[in-house]
């Protein structure tokens, strides 16, 4: 039976031997990683630090920001809830097409939301009349940086132009960072936070380290306030000590994200021009993802042979015929261009 | 140095060596969910069941209720918070001394709390007047059986009065019975949630199956908008690869559970006459813990010799003198009681 979630990787509800759908490092989990999960074991019949000190000690050195920027959370999920719970906002903008979970969260404030849509004969980037959504009244703006799914990246320049404009509006924004780490660095904000006081930067252990199973993530905020404000909707002990003990292992595997990312622009590129070969239209992203678009119901027809990927037909601001594909290790992303190459449309 | 929290179980920064002071079962994690929580580690690159549909048809058949009136928590913690950010509660009553967290999470609401204090001289049971303080105007009440720190049963009659009554108040009722596998199963609410649209069950696996670490809790309500108002205000992705695991083999854990409240009880009673003996005040609990009263200061003198134990002093409607000890296993339970006939009060 095929059944289609309003998110990606339901590997639980229909028969997967590949999941391209969820966008997650081909290399799996670094091995020290996995060894303090299973030394966490030993650990989990006590209470975890309520406090998460080490991880936070860890993460602090690693992003070279003060341990009382950071905010940790059961999963990037429940930060975008606690950003709600805390800033309670009454009008707040999401551009789209992005990560649901942005309304999803939205939606848990009585407040109004306004969608600004990117499109594609933009290459999905926002265009100037963008400034003229970020008004007065607005509280609060989600953006994503590179985007998903469409795997937009935005400039520096253009980033800090917007940021700008949302200090001078006093609106907070919420940048979503958690496929960064795929990318060219530069264009981080994190090195702005002290900039912006309005600025709520996300990340997450789960793609980059590939542990979506461990729920981590975290944001950095360089504004005391706000940040008490967001930290006191979060639940005590929200953090396991599975997350504790991950996180703080990431947190040393430097050498590992920089292979990551040199890996995965090969791969991102032979995966593209394969497809573009295959005569699908490829959008040209810079993350660990690609944004495809087929005329014939590819979902259906690669799940028949055991292979997942994300139809983005339910993308606010998408319609039917698109698709996001991860970028995979050589012999997965090679076996999907077969499977590819040997469908018949009829 | 010597460092007292909000909570207990603060082993991060003191020196112990036995812990007393939470309270895990003495027998420490099932084997079978032990088991769980290696196999776990091979799946954490895949993102977990959103919807949990494994644990859930377990814990479903461990309770005998449908599926649709179970909801699943990062741990009790982040299901009272739902619960605030549900209901969004103008006035709450907490009953003191309790679990601090209540209080933390009714705070997250803008409205009024409302304590209504149980007295050292009632045993810390309620009293005719608390049915005064449940009026109209009150949306929520917070109610722990057995209560915890002082460990105090409310009899069935004497619960389903109060249901009753916030019934036709129409005030919603948290029952929190995350110790109630350690008492008489007779006084659980499980078998009236039928009876009460107004009744929110929380229970957890922390400390039944002394899994703290893995953030485990589950609330029960017949009543679906309730239960869509609070699941609603729940993250996607809440329950860990770990906890969907160790959740599912728990509820498969029944002789486990029964060998657990036949030697709590052994146990208690053996604590309970030894403090006595050693001239202790010692409240009558029914839970896997006794609240205790001494004029001279326990905390320390233990903790110098690696024991620690619960500072009560801090709980709301407590004083200065009073302490929460864990039952734990014989061995352990005697040792504590030598350490404390050795100490001489000057």
């Amino acid at each position: 039976m095929k059944m289609k979630g309003i998110h990606g990787g339901d590997i639980y509800r229909n028969h997967v031997k590949v999941d391209f759908s969820v966008n997650v490092n081909p290399f799996g989990i670094p091995e020290a990683v996995e060894a303090a999960l299973y030394e966490a074991i030993e650990n989990c019949s006590k209470y975890p630090d309520i406090s998460a000190e080490r991880l936070k000690k860890a993460v602090s050195g690693m992003l070279h920001v003060p341990m009382e920027s950071l905010l940790f959370g059961n999963g990037a999920s429940e930060l975008f809830m606690a950003i709600i719970h805390g800033i309670k906002p009454k009008k707040t903008v999401i551009q789209t097409p992005s990560f649901y979970g942005y309304e999803y969260a939205a939606k848990t404030a009585e407040g109004e939301i306004v969608y600004y849509e990117t499109k594609e004969e933009n290459d999905f980037c926002l265009q100037k009349d963008f400034f003229s959504v970020l008004t007065e009244d607005v509280d609060l703006l989600f953006l994503a940086n590179p985007n998903n799914p469409t795997g937009t990246l935005m400039k520096r320049k253009e980033l800090i132009n917007v940021l700008d404009h949302c200090r001078n509006k006093e609106i907070y924004v919420v940048l979503d960072e958690c496929f960064i780490e795929f990318c060219d660095k530069e264009c981080s904000m994190l090195q702005e936070i002290d900039c912006f006081p309005n600025l709520i930067l996300v990340r997450a252990f789960t793609k980059i380290f590939a542990i979506p199973g461990v729920r981590l993530g975290y944001l950095v905020c360089s504004n005391p306030s706000l940040s008490e404000k967001i930290g006191r909707q979060l639940p005590e002990w929200n953090l396991s000590s599975f997350a504790q003990a991950a996180g703080y292992e990431c947190a040393m595997q430097t050498a590992f994200v920089e292979k990551t990312v040199a890996y995965i622009k090969k791969e991102r590129q032979f995966l593209e021009s394969g497809l573009r070969q295959a005569g699908y239209q490829v959008f040209t992203g810079k993350a660990n993802f690609l944004l495809i678009y087929c005329e014939h119901p590819l979902y259906d027809r690669l799940l028949e042979k055991g292979i997942l990927i994300r139809d983005c037909e339910n993308f606010r601001g998408l319609s039917k015929g698109f698709y996001r594909i991860a970028v995979k290790s050589r012999k997965e992303n090679e076996a999907l261009l077969r499977t590819i190459g040997e469908i018949k449309w009829n």
